[in-house]
């Protein structure tokens, strides 16, 4: 099956927003082992949206369309669609009283314009929207399968993954369906990962090996077709066990999941508690793992010793170790092993990861940008320091390095 | 003028990556005062490539392009455009020159391919690529301005900014330049501005006014056609000043600057020192300070006291002020003040700011998602602390109250 996203809205033309939702759509049809050939963006004008999806009928099985589902003039894609395939637009009843029962709760008066959200095409499957008020819709028109999803993706990948795929899969039965599998991988670049299974990303055919990069991850996605979890499983082993075999050692989890989430779950289950010192990272070592919702059950905080002073004042590095003739300074190894184990003495924790280094744009201390410290110490063990030589922008230093942090944090936990 | 951009690359069809190239180019158009009705992403296909050409020139004047100009058999653009206009490919000779210097200079062997990413289109103006080895190109064809630009949103960006955007002014010199100016605002959410400015808005011809959002920050951009700024500042006048009448208290910057540089810049005028102390931010303050380069030089560091025990023992908050019957709790007025007031004194710096709340996704201390607190210090004065009420995800409330808190420090800085 080929398909094609048109994305609906000035905004997307004006650049006040990405089109995320494009990504998103994409991916999953990929999963789902729908081809995807073009990707469209139109503005809100009834004419160049109804040639929009006249083109996109003439060469595509499926048309996925976002954004455009909500109550002001400038919505018009439901009407465009009606007109396209000349079905009456009709009231989604179950639609219709969620949108009154919302804004009688709020004691707001509900503006008439309201009902358009409510609407959809006569004959065609509604898609409910669990987040918001618009319905969705999915018809087949002439052998074309039409989906409109709202455009806002907290509205748009709920009702895709919920129920716009399930009515895909409902329609492609004919086609064996697709079985995914994801491999996360920390602590080493996506080009030296990809180097080390070109041969047989190069020769693959049955499962597909799919590398995508994030800024200190790779993931790889093994695809295959399958008519039960358990030959999908026999048809990914061979592969999965020879890129084990070469890369196994940075393979942190085989589902879509940060390395911050996995450290996270292993501390929880020991009942130990971590630290941060961070110096080159600036906080953000600390901001990736206070984003995973409960991390506080595991981390405490730590110290933003971004001064020397504050390395001295607060973690005691000696001032003779950070300054002067011949002194390592404050981008050292011994820097490193310091700021980590003062940090249990400082703050109470069972382990402490430090992060001292150049993120630039200028080096420090003669030091070259993306040289890298990073310290790991526990009770009870002198502590370890791993050197990174990284590259990029100073954004990306800073999170390539809290990243690597993470990675070598998690393999003394496994080593634990 | 009409405009439609072509991205190729089959990873974005398979979602790989995001298309931020089309967003960038979208609003430098904008700004260029030209307008865009579609954007495109087709694959790396010669004859879907073709189509996507031939449909582009029939509906606009402009066609930027991004995408396959390297080495690799797969980047088919310059042979397209090429085949589409019936111009030969010529090597551009600098071009060449750069990419066997790089390649003598790293001491690799130079693949012949990459002599493809030296190639022009016989009469087209070469497009400098400073960042990366594909030259670009910029040819009219039949009355269709064709820019080809590369892939790499590194390299396409200064491709863009410093030789194309010159190029199509050049084609353009019919029409009368845009003149516009950003306007930058802070701690109001972005409906809140709008429905401010709503009859400004709605009744606009010119100047034009956009408003975007990010996290945290509004901006709002003005426009209107100039041939000298003396000319654009007299146009923009009226309204500017009206604006700033209605929303003028959160006005930090009239260009395009997150606020944590302009606090940077004028810590760095007073050579005063600045500390925090988060909670429910968990470090992610720090680290959008600490991403501008230089910070360090105002920016001294401070404690992520995730936990009640850090907040008592590096930062002295009275366990009976955190925790207990009738305690005011570490989500507290109480708690934002000490937590600031306490920073001076640890760390040594002039200013402290705190944030202490609940981030979610679950209440915390029989308080609501979304309530922090931020207290904002300073040497021989009482503390102040500033109540927010945000909404959103967990991320989206650290990164609403981060933002929050540089904003009302920001107005600490401006009332001294």
């Amino acid at each position: 099956m080929k398909a094609e996203i048109v994305a609906v809205g000035t905004e997307l033309l004006l650049g006040q927003i990405v089109n995320t939702n494009a990504q998103f759509l994409s991916r999953e049809c990929a999963a789902l082992g729908i081809d995807m050939f073009y990707q469209t963006v139109v503005g809100d004008n009834e004419s160049r949206l109804m040639d929009a999806f006249k083109l996109a009928a003439s060469r595509a099985d499926v048309v996925i369309c976002t954004g455009g589902l909500g109550p002001t003039q400038d919505d018009l894609t439901k009407d465009v669609l009606a007109a396209f395939t000349g079905r009456n637009l009709v009231l989604h009843e179950p639609s219709m009283n969620a949108i009154t029962e919302l804004f009688s709760t709020r004691g707001i008066h509900m503006v008439e314009s309201n009902r358009k959200q409510a609407l959809m095409l006569e004959g065609s499957d509604p898609l409910h929207n669990e987040t918001g008020l618009a319905v969705g819709i999915a018809y087949t028109h002439e052998g074309t399968h039409f989906i409109l999803l709202p455009g806002p993706p907290k509205e748009m990948k709920p009702m895709f993954t919920k129920y716009a795929s399930a009515w895909l899969r409902s329609v492609m039965i004919d086609e064996v369906p697709l079985y995914s599998k994801m491999l996360k991988f920390a602590g080493i670049g996506e080009s030296t990962l990809e180097h080390q299974l070109l041969d047989l990303i190069e020769a693959q055919t049955d499962p597909t090996i799919a590398p995508y990069a994030k800024e200190g991850e790779v993931t790889i996605r093994l695809t295959t077709r399958a008519k039960s979890v358990a030959e999908g499983e026999r048809n990914l082993q061979a592969t999965e066990q020879e890129i084990r075999r070469r890369v196994g050692d940075h393979l942190y989890a085989v589902e879509d999941v940060p390395i911050e989430t996995v450290v996270l779950q292993m501390l929880g289950e020991s009942g130990l508690k971590l630290a941060a010192a961070e110096s080159c990272t600036g906080g953000l070592l600390s901001d990736l793992i206070t984003t995973v919702p409960g991390s506080s059950h595991a981390f405490i905080g730590g110290i933003i010793c971004y001064s020397n002073a504050l390395k001295h004042k607060l973690l005691n590095v000696p001032m003779d170790v950070l300054e002067g003739e011949g002194a390592p300074g404050a981008v050292s190894i011994e820097t490193a092993a310091i700021l980590a184990q003062q940090l249990l003495a400082v703050t109470g924790s069972d382990f402490g990861i430090s992060v001292t280094g150049v993120a630039g744009p200028s080096s420090s201390e003669g030091k070259p940008v993306g040289l890298v410290y990073v310290g790991l110490a526990q009770k009870d063990a002198e502590p370890k320091v791993v050197t990174l030589r990284l590259s990029g922008t100073r954004e990306t230093i800073k999170h390539r390095a809290a990243k690597a942090a993470l990675f070598h944090f998690w393999k003394l936990l496994k080593e634990n």
